[in-house]
């Protein structure tokens, strides 16, 4: 929290707030380690790993909420709480109404929690939910976002630090190109933060619609939202010049290949719906389309208003999802793929019933059990939505907001359709709803069954 | 098609439409019966199985329209088309504006429709599906309505002729309650047929509120909707008082359960969020909660005028489906029973890795396969939600009548939400929308693998 206090100080603001929750948290944070300490324990067992991992967002959200609060930038706990938890998720769901009104240093802090998620989503998939899984690889292989761990390197911890070498290089070259196009060095390293997290906190009101007249800078934060969208140790791959490796994965080439389909969707849906050129129509759908996939959320047009049937898609766009392995929420395009490919095999199963038929991912037959994973994940998930929306619902909110308000929550998106449309925000919704979301945000965050298990008699019973 | 014609004769009406479509059809029908003859096979292979039974319904619904275009009841053949396909798949989304206006004869064909598309479907899930699979039960065992279809005789012509008996029993019984409560001869016949068939077609342009002041006509009504939502092999064991094997059926007692608490939660909903008294409030839930589950589609009441949360409820509510085996269309319940069940011992499955832990139904195990195939039947019927979604608002139909008319016709129950809700009718929406919705229709009742199979290459591709 405390480094937002060089900007505060830049921009001559009250750099207090943030002082104070910094040393708060930190005071607060080394008395409990110092506590913990005497625990004395080599490892932790499975359940107190989905403890820590739920506990541990759920403090962050908890305490990141500070600055907000003291610098009164917002007002109440309720919505400094859906802020916080929508940053740490990388959601991007705001509730301020006059974003460019907040004082800098807390808008760095805001685009920084997104940043510290995305970090922790890396080492999170990466290193921390396959020591869960028994087996190692086996909860990462179906419940974490990835179901194709290449290993990198046999050393987790080493892995670990190679992927934020290349998630805070990125970060570092995108504000670099950023500033090179004419953005200020605090927005441009403020939206490099939130790119690279897919999260989606703008520093300005319209996002970036805010930079209509710069395309460069609008394609450069297209670019960098599709790297933030794949799989990191693809990314490294890449970087290594392994490009084999690169277009050998399959989940690479059908996240790039849905990718350019629906923005050929959606250009020619804004091109013979609306009376815009084709250069502005390719960009809004390019960019529309990539801040949906990667679940980045950041808005450069109302897509609400081209036509029904582009409404309707970006709707269901809620649930794709970037690549396993990377910043994005949602579905993940891993599962999508097992699940068409099982689809269709499903017909050629009924037809030779006694043929075995597995589901083939990168050449490789993938075990049934795995595939029985990745279905039920994606019924969960929609459970999960089915539920979400009653329980929003219940708020009083319509059908339409709050059916997206729940799919764009879940999947870590922001932006949504009707009243919380992308042109609108996450303020007036009623408070009980704010926290649903922000419970929401926080299971679809930790790939569901993290949050989800605390609430089963399995996990509470003793063995 | 004749059968309507002693109605016509009575209500003193142009019978001459009925009998030319009736003869018609009957001498294109013989024609084809005497030609196919000299083919000679003994049985049906499995892929023309899936044929006969596609191509039949799709033959029924071009042939059903006649009566209503040689009678001018209805004008384009698109509409005329979607009203037998409605007729058929027992959806009851209808394109008439003024029902009580249609001469009588054709009335009751219309409501025809529906019990013959009733009485297919229980011949199709009993009898044929399950001579399609091979091992005898295993098609029907998933992709046809039931799960745990327990053999009730040996011969299946025999079952399906007993089953008959039952659903022809109960329409008579029905008829004659009606007509006991007040309801005339004709309005309690045509009811009877589309209760029966949960198809939900009624001779009033108000549906089931046109009785409103007659409580008696409606509670009987929602008694024999909840029958028709009953797998028929369990009627058939209640009707010879093995009641122990009714009670025992899990699918049964989650249908009793579901509807139960669905009834609580909205007679609280309409109680709390509208003026009404309990009574009026508790009949309309339990009606309007039968309708939809059963997927009858009838209305008693507008239910997108409660309350938002009722809304989204019954749009979801789309989505049940009451008991596999029984006339009724949607996922089916026992479906959501292995599908909720599956998901919570994925989480236990999470944490105990190497333990078999089997979804059990009816005290036996389900095996894996069967588990799986119900996860993707979901999974499928999910996905041509989406696309019909798509399709349908490209059309230009808005998002809330596009979402819901695809639902509401996949799952076969009747109205919807948006400009198709409860109050008003299809025959609005564009003439592309109409026959995608017709499509929809035939899917979702042919338990969607029966149609969708015909456009793999699997199915052309000689063996």
């Amino acid at each position: 929290m405390m480094t937002g206090i060089p900007f505060s100080i830049y921009f001559e603001e009250d750099f207090y707030p943030l002082l104070n929750s910094g040393l708060f948290s930190f005071i607060l944070g080394i008395s409990v380690w110092y506590l913990m300490r005497f625990k004395n324990k080599k490892e932790l067992s499975k359940k107190e790993g989905y403890l820590v991992v739920g506990l541990g967002w759920l403090t962050m959200a908890t305490f990141g909420m500070l600055p907000y609060l003291l610098s009164g930038s917002i007002e109440t706990v309720g919505d400094a709480f859906f802020e916080t938890m929508s940053g740490f998720t990388t959601t991007g769901a705001s509730i301020l109404n006059d974003i460019e009104a907040v004082p800098k240093g807390i808008l760095f802090w805001r685009s920084l929690t997104q940043w510290i998620g995305g970090m922790g989503i890396i080492v999170l998939t990466i290193a921390l939910l396959p020591m869960l899984g028994v087996g190692g690889m086996q909860l990462f292989i179906a419940e974490a976002p990835g179901i194709t761990p290449d290993k990198l390197k046999p050393r987790i911890a080493d892995t670990a630090k190679r992927l934020w070498l290349i998630y805070a290089g990125l970060t570092g070259l995108e504000t670099i190109l950023l500033r090179l196009g004419g953005m200020n060095f605090f927005d441009a390293l403020n939206h490099s933060l939130t790119t690279m997290a897919t999260g989606g906190f703008s520093t300005k009101n319209a996002s970036m619609a805010h930079y209509e007249s710069m395309p460069y800078i609008q394609y450069v934060v297209m670019i960098f939202m599709f790297l933030a969208g794949v799989n990191f140790t693809i990314t490294y791959f890449g970087l290594k010049g392994r490009f084999k490796k690169v277009i050998e994965n399959e989940e690479f080439r059908t996240y790039s290949i849905f990718t350019l389909v629906f923005i050929a969707i959606t250009t020619t849906g804004i091109y013979v719906f609306t009376d815009s050129d084709f250069e502005p129509a390719f960009r809004d759908a390019a960019f529309q389309i990539i801040s949906m996939v990667t679940t980045t959320g950041y808005v450069s047009a109302d897509y609400t208003s081209w036509a029904p049937v582009l409404t309707v898609f970006f709707f269901f766009l809620m649930f794709i999802g970037g690549s396993a392995g990377s910043t994005s929420g949602g579905v993940k395009i891993v599962r999508h793929l097992v699940m068409i490919k099982n689809s269709f095999l499903e017909m050629k199963r009924i037809l030779h019933p006694n043929a075995i038929l597995p589901v083939r991912l990168n050449n490789k037959a993938v075990a049934p059990s795995v595939t029985h994973h990745v279905l039920a994940f994606i019924i969960v998930y929609l459970s999960v939505f089915v539920f979400g929306c009653f329980f929003v619902a219940l708020t009083g909110t319509d059908f339409m907001t709050t059916i997206s308000a729940v799919a764009t929550s879940l999947g870590n998106v922001g932006p949504g359709l009707g009243t919380i449309g992308p042109v609108d925000n996450f303020a007036h919704l009623p408070m009980m709803a704010k926290y649903m979301l922000s419970f929401l945000m926080l299971i679809g965050r930790l790939e569901l069954f993290t949050i989800l298990i605390l609430f089963t008699p399995y996990f509470w019973r003793k063995v």
